[in-house]
């Protein structure tokens, strides 16, 4: 070890990141240090005003700096539907689709008993509370098509069933549009087969 | 784009580390915005504590709290000898190699025409007055094997062969120790037995 304690301590607070390790923890306190002092002080700024400002929205549990964020507060949004995903970059993805004009909720995870994460960490009550206040016609559930995520879809459906004139749906899952059949996994494939469609 | 302003604000400022783009950026700023809000505070405050408190060794200029770094101020250290390397990193190597006892002057960088980069902006004028005051009696190159580390290290033996007293030498070149001749490049292996060594 040749690095002095501050430059240490550094590393060590840059290795926490997801994605980083040491070698590049020190890559990045190096470069701060000998080219880019001025990027370092914006970068903790950033940080610091980030912790401070930003939270979720109370309606959907986007990150926000308002009480609601940019989607909930836009009235010309339709105000019926409601989909639920996992995380913020899935409302990224799906606002950047272009095909949704609705409302989100967003679970910030999934459930995963083994990582003690149950209904009450991504949100469910909230959900649940806000579909019985009775605005909501009709609820996507748009988790991941993983196994924890089909459990997650599997329990929400399972707690709303109850409420009246909601109806419940899933995203079709199957071949992505553009791709070439002998390159699409067995399991998507088996999919898209027992999921076919019949045309009119 | 569906990120509040200060998520996004934080998600430009992570993106200007080396190495990083805006998906792992992306992934840094939701995690700690998700996951780690303490990390993140902590990171902040280790930014600002470096950036005030490191600087750079008037000696060796290795980065360090102090005036002088913990290896030029160690009276223990061989002060006859002086190891020229390009980065705080190149130290580190050394050091964990348990080979040298000498001091080393730190280049940060090296001679790079096309990037601006002169014999000024290297400290090779720090280095000059430092072997003229007569305590070094030989100066190990440490440069890397590249096109600007050997340039480098031709500039400098031009720079200090006036100099009374003082060997100059260059670190060894050849194929490492443990490999395999069949998977050591043509450069290498060329310059392996044009400095091939008699046995005595």
């Amino acid at each position: 070890m040749s690095f002095s304690p501050l430059t240490e301590q550094l590393i060590q607070a840059l290795r926490t990141m997801p994605g980083v390790g040491y070698k590049s923890a020190q890559k990045m306190a190096l470069y701060f240090l000998e080219r880019d002092r001025g990027g370092a002080r914006r970068l903790a700024q950033a940080i610091d005003k980030a912790m401070d400002g930003v939270g979720h929205c109370e309606d959907c549990r986007l990150l926000t700096e308002s009480p609601k964020c940019h989607i909930c507060s836009d009235a010309t949004r339709v105000q019926e539907t409601l989909c639920v995903v996992e995380n913020p970059t899935d409302v990224s993805a799906i606002e950047a689709s272009g095909g949704y004009e609705g409302l989100y909720f967003v679970l910030m995870g999934h459930l995963s008993p083994i990582d003690g994460i149950g209904p009450e960490d991504i949100g469910i009550d909230q959900l649940i509370n806000r579909l019985k206040s009775g605005t909501i016609k009709e609820l996507i559930l748009a988790t991941n098509p993983t196994v924890e995520g089909e459990a997650t879809a599997h329990y929400i459906s399972s707690c709303v069933k109850d409420i009246d004139g909601l109806t419940v749906s899933r995203i079709a899952h199957g071949v992505p549009v553009g791709s070439e059949l002998e390159q699409v996994d067995a399991h998507t494939l088996n999919h898209a087969i027992s999921s076919r469609k019949k045309l009119d």
